[in-house]
């Protein structure tokens, strides 16, 4: 792919479209623009309602119409590219992605979706008419890292889900408000702060979104794509404390200790040994603790440890999982609590609930990879993505993950064209399908 | 106990000697003494190889000549109190304690068994000549706490034992070495830096120290001395590194992780649990990780955590049962490494060796404490003392224990004055027993 850099000009229309080499070239030179009008000296930052997204969004106005799309920013300056169907009176297909970035992140999170999108409009557009409008929903402020913590903005808004919480967050480095750098954007934020739906869900048919994987799953499965079957939501403890007995550690015997880290590394001995069995009993979780301290105004290597701090966090698709092995932490806690002469306090937990995948969406996407020949492994997304929010409203939802090394939201990220194409082309497949679809589709 | 305090004066020396009332007074007073010296507005502070030091020490000269006993300083500077026997040319029996304490440190640590033996020599001139003379050695120097680590020095000293490194060890607060602040105490440092012994240790028959627990032990056992069997070594390893993969705690599933705290987790349950199997097998030993940190320039809560930094520490009377639970530390290490993708990192290790009591002068401990009707567990020291010097250096050793709540290194040490007269008693009988033996005692 050759283009010249200098200039920075924008990709060109192409004239031939469906899954064609064309097309490929159409991402690959949108990648590159994205990547140099993003560069920051380390990776790619589009913040989270600001001036760096507003710009890629615009690019992909500019190609969407030069395509011969209409498109339209909604209230929460949203950017949805359309083409219209047969039956303008029934539900539509869309799609889409997010185009901010966490700071110094990849080229891949959130713009593949939007370019595979684009990329299925095109095609779709170049076989003929659908039954049904199809929109690419260009969204905003996906990240957590902007706003520390709260995230999917442009999605949630869509529903009127935003909260005064929301709007009062602080920007990590400007400290304005999300309202203050929405309204920057062009937002109206009366409307969204009176928490009405700027759509009605009922007007979707289905909704899928292509995402590069997080995870190193599809490159241990040697798989280019996965079709998900749920987010997983996951329950925060953000710092629990066990507390014991701090002693000399060598005049004080075992059967007078109370050792606070002793009891903690029973507590998640216990905790994944019950992880590997509910996995072999088909149950979707991943539990971590990320953070470990002892305290360090009293720690020493000749002490018994009375005190220490861990986060814990699990995760799973199913909010049942979640409730359950809730219970089965607090039990544990109190059992070795009880045992060992220490206490377990949890502290508050933040919980996300999960979204479950549409069987019948998924249906589709698996069948167009199948009549593509291309492989894809089924798992589920550990990551949060706008199509939790979409599935959450009650949308019939599925997403279809593209192979990728080295993580995400890092400059590393590395996604493979070959493996892009395969996923857009699965995208673009069950679009259509859907698209043209009269039956409804089930949740 | 009533005395007054505004003039500060000295205890009296008692007229009526022996396991009396009288001479608990001498013994109440003394320890009254110190504490009004030496009380820095929190708790005790008398500084190793300082004027605190050297003004207690004063005291018990002084008390000692106006007994009637000589009393001489070696040229480490410690004081020798001394009863001589009715044969000059055979060994002697020796008893002691340090009178340095930690920084805001308690009353009873050290001072305990000086105390203890100037009242055993007391008890002893009542009773009569004894066969060996006796010796009261005041040590200086016993604590780790203001040369950063090394200890001992007074005992050390004696057989020769300081180094270089020693000498040169910066003192923490006046930043001067340890050579300086000997210089000013009087030591002969020409003849300490020749290694040269001070004393042959063949001049002494034994040696017993009363010393209060550092532990709960005879305060779970509810008696009020200890007769210790051996001084636990211990091996420290400061900072062992665990390292594995960080990675995105939902998007990576468990069978592609390599979780560094989950990986100590289970090394450190399986070491728990060979500690719980090896003390039924009748080994001695405990275990402490008393530092445990996850590396704070990337751990997180929603990340797997690639690293995290521990200490792990072991102590037995043992030199086998160290040795053979360093080997099980490593091979743990090993097994957990290959289960979990991770890899241990030991680092540098530290050894003090351990130091076995004498079976024959604990023996005259056991016999003294029925022979009074004392109640008494038999434990080991989890704790260092000079006690472990004289016992390494080939003289038949043992150490009595007193009860005493709160531990010790802090201004809460609370052991009762009832339990110190039991332990007292034992001592001063058991020196007795000693002093007038004609056989010789066995390592």
């Amino acid at each position: 792919m050759q283009r010249d850099v200098a200039t920075g000009s924008l990709p060109q229309p192409v004239t031939a479209c469906g899954a064609t080499t064309d097309n490929q070239q159409l991402a690959g030179d949108l990648f590159q623009t994205f990547r140099e009008m993003s560069f920051d000296g380390v990776g790619i930052s589009r913040e989270t309602y600001g001036a760096g997204e507003t710009a890629a969004m615009k690019i992909v106005e500019d190609l969407a119409q030069r395509h011969g799309f209409a498109t339209v920013w909604d209230a929460a300056s949203n950017l949805i590219v359309r083409l219209p169907g047969r039956d303008p009176n029934i539900a539509v297909v869309a799609t889409g992605s997010h185009l901010d970035s966490v700071p110094q992140g990849g080229n891949f999170d959130g713009a593949a979706g939007v370019i595979a999108g684009l990329m299925a409009l095109v095609a779709a557009s170049e076989r003929g008419q659908p039954l049904r409008t199809m929109e690419l929903y260009v969204l905003r402020g996906e990240e957590s890292a902007w706003y520390g913590g709260p995230c999917y903005f442009g999605s949630r808004a869509l529903f009127g889900g935003l909260t005064d919480s929301d709007f009062a967050a602080a920007h990590r480095s400007s400290g304005r408000t999300l309202a203050d750098h929405m309204v920057d954007c062009g937002v109206n934020l009366a409307l969204l702060r009176s928490r009405q739906p700027l759509v009605d869900r009922s007007r979707y048919a289905c909704w899928m979104e292509l995402h590069i994987e997080q995870g190193p799953v599809l490159i241990a499965r040697e798989k280019p794509v996965g079709i998900v079957t749920g987010i997983r939501g996951n329950v925060r403890h953000r710092r629990v404390v066990c507390k014991g007995e701090a002693a000399h550690s060598g005049a004080v015997p075992r059967w007078l200790r109370h050792d606070a880290v002793l009891a903690m590394a029973e507590l998640l001995g216990r905790l994944d040994e019950h992880w590997r069995v509910l996995l072999e009993w088909g149950e979707d979780l991943v539990m971590t603790a990320g953070i470990v301290e002892t305290n360090r105004s009293e720690h020493a290597v000749s002490r018994v440890p009375g005190e220490v701090c861990f986060a814990l966090e699990y995760r799973s698709q199913d909010v049942k999982t979640l409730k359950s092995f809730g219970a089965l932490v607090q039990s544990e806690c109190a059992q070795v609590a009880k045992k060992r002469g220490v206490e377990f306090d949890l502290g508050a937990s933040a919980v996300t609930d999960p979204a479950r995948m549409s069987e019948d969406v998924t249906g589709l996407l698996k069948a167009a990879a199948q009549s593509l020949d291309v492989a894809f492994e089924v798992l589920a997304s550990g990551a949060g993505h706008d199509s939790a929010v979409f599935a959450n409203a009650g949308i019939p939802s599925s997403m279809v993950f593209v192979r990728n090394d080295k993580g995400s939201h890092n400059p590393h990220e590395a996604m493979e064209l070959a493996d892009f194409k395969c996923g857009a082309d699965v995208l673009s497949t069950a679009l259509w399908q859907a698209a043209n679809r009269t039956e409804g589709f089930r949740s």
